[in-house]
């Protein structure tokens, strides 16, 4: 049975809590839908951050992301959600989400959003 | 109300039929469904042809492609059927079809029919 | 009917004013005309922000750097009156424009002006 | 008085007619408006040749080009007619048109044609 | 229970035995030890092939090639030997195969060898 | 008889201790085994280090990643074991380790650690 | 007539001076002589200001840069005059000259200047 | 004494005359003048070419390229001049010379020119 | 002790004699000195060849290639010679050198000699 | 007579002994002996200097990397040996000196040094 889409961030335990070290994960495979179109949209999502107590646990990152495959999402929107989700999930000490999105009527666009927590 | 995907590949008819000339159309938003997994794929696919009477239409094309979106596919059955698909709605004297797959188990895959009118 | 040329800079409510995070657009798609010759001019026009309480809309960004089409247009003035419109229209807290302006002469120009809400 | 934009390409008689040997003059300022939506459309084009008794003129050849500034024109039309008129003036030996258009709709075209003299 | 590595090359049905096409996997991800010193080897390596009524079936290249993980092997053999059983397992019209190999003593060193049934 | 893989960092005296220099080793050569899969991972790793009284001899280094490649090894944790081993070895002033991971699942990950001595 | 080399660095008034804005201006077409072997030396000048009242004028640099194609210059010492010549000329707040030239005897030379008002 | 430009190419014995051997020599050390406008042109020159019993000598080619470096050239006719110069002072069995000219009004302007011994 | 530079190529027996294939080694490490000056000259060599019954062993090549450290050679006769003591070696089915020079007196110089057995 | 290898760095004196500016000599000719094996090494040099009165003679500092072709010297040392002897030679205000080593048992080192007047 195939493995299914999932909005669900799952996580493991960081190996190593008492260093500040930075993770970065990108991936070019990240389609949503225009909201105003209803056509595909394609970007490259990259996802940097410096864990406290919980890692992100690889596959359940590859099934959220495969999770907006369908839904409508303003570039701007989509990416502060994924670092919301990831804050949500993982608690880092800091985070970045950097989605560069495919041309569009000859613009490209990138959107970069950074957390710290305080 | 948003356009919608489809296999219909529409035609204009060609400005200039009396040249051999090429018309070469790429695109890194190709995504479709692996067969055996269920998971989404993503290529990169380049059409490159010589057209005769008639040229395909670009927004059509764009339709064409999104089609696969849901849709299960190997990696080589997909792109010759890109390319039957082509041959059968625009009649070329001569077409190509790349598709140039993302990364799966570490190895990177692209796969190059041809067609050449008899 | 056809989209206009437009200095009309539109704008939609900033879907998370609460964070400070970057929004950058570029475009190789610029065109003016130079104010001596009468000849045109290209660049590639890059938009960084950072929104307060509104993001531009793409679309209306597209038709106001249509707009320059038929204008004569000196690269020092250009690049700052974009950012003066953008910061008009989106009153955004930082922003910066830089247009990398095409060989004239020999001589590659860019010119790169920033803003920052007081 | 500033230059106008002309659809006159002028010639100079070729240093070198004896030689067959190539001249290839490329730039990515072209723009045109496309006929469907009115909007305008960007282009780098590559001229190719191997002249004859003439080759082309180049500030002669930089007014062509800018004679398009305002035309509606299809990707493979204006190709094709960029390499009629070349031909037409020049009279070459052999010539190459390439027009290497920017994305629209996440797809990218170029457009490239070829004549030999018989 | 994880997967083995296994010199088995498994096939699938060619999905479209009738047309001449090419099929090109590549893979930084292969690792050897030199027959002379113990030590491990790393190589790029491309296999390049038209197909005729089988294709290889792409887990079980990859397990072919972890395979070699532990062997011992020279560059020129092991380039060679690739090839020869990926010529028995799937009897192609035509096959590349190039192993890239890191430098060594300041020298790189490509094995390029190709087969065409005759 | 052949060198072995070795957790043993050897170190040679520092030749310039007196002054804070940066001393940079990188490979491309780097190999262990998924802990969930049991299949082979590959990884660019970086090595960044301000010396005090210690280098690290480099056949050793090379050694000793070697001694990773039948190990089972999370990302996150292998680029903290090399730092970690690299601090207890030379007693740095500074440190930083990456580990470049090649790209499973769609995924690239790139793990830095860093290290100050206090 | 045509036009003349000339030391006179002509400047028109800064369009925006109360904001703080940076220009660069770059060409691989820049030529001198070295003083001891009396044989043509050849660069690239960058030339980034952040202008006050007054900037360059693009042609007077043009033909302030082939002033030095019959002078002899040391690397080190025209790179600092292009810098206090512009200085003089123009009356930046922030300014810097960058001379990269062309490899010497094997050697590739960069020197950098930079001027700021106090 | 300062060594002069010459239009003296000077010639040495090939050390392998009975081999067909190519004789690659590239510079972007070139600059002539523009008949039209009197202002400095600049290209790179690659020369290419399979001696017969003579090889040029590199110091005299140098001085020969720059002896240009006052003269009014056209593009076409300076690259065919130094390959009929070259003709006749290494009398080689084959021969191409290419003026690669720096951007003109927009335009990039290469000039390929073969020679081939009857 | 260590290993000392040798004119003399070593080969062992061409593992896969039945069938053409090729072998590229290349290497940035090759110096030598300027007949004229004295002084060092540096290149990348690359020999590429289709061995028939013996294979060049790698360590020799590179002792050989080392044997030219103190020598004066000129840049079309090295790599001549270097073809040459390949052929003589291993008496290959065809082989190539080049010798891609550093850049002397502004000049790039690139020589590549070719071998086929009647 | 042909030029010797020297440790003699000459210097001259600084045109602009008033203004902090920078200069940046680099070049891939470096070659040393390894003092293990006895076998050459290979780098790239990179020397980045804020003068003070003096600055460093060209030639003589190819005269001066030439000199240490025939002794053995360790990454380290020899790149913390150029710093100082330049240092000692020209006595600048700031100074960095990189050594980009060659791939030595698929280890790249990069050792960077730098000194600051106090």
């Amino acid at each position: 049975m195939p493995t299914q889409p999932s909005k669900n961030l799952e996580t493991v335990p960081n190996p190593k809590p008492e260093r500040d070290y930075e993770i970065e994960i990108s991936t070019p495979e990240f389609t949503c839908v225009c909201p105003v179109t209803g056509q595909p949209d394609f970007a490259t999502i990259t996802i940097r951050y410096v864990p406290d107590q919980k890692i992100v646990e690889l596959k359940s990152l590859k099934l959220y992301l495969w999770s907006y495959r369908n839904e409508g999402a303003f570039h701007e929107k989509v990416t502060n959600q994924i670092l919301d989700d990831l804050v949500a999930a993982v608690d880092p000490r800091r985070a970045t989400v950097i989605g560069d999105f495919n041309i569009r009527g000859g613009l490209h666009t990138v959107v970069k959003a950074e957390y710290t927590r305080e």
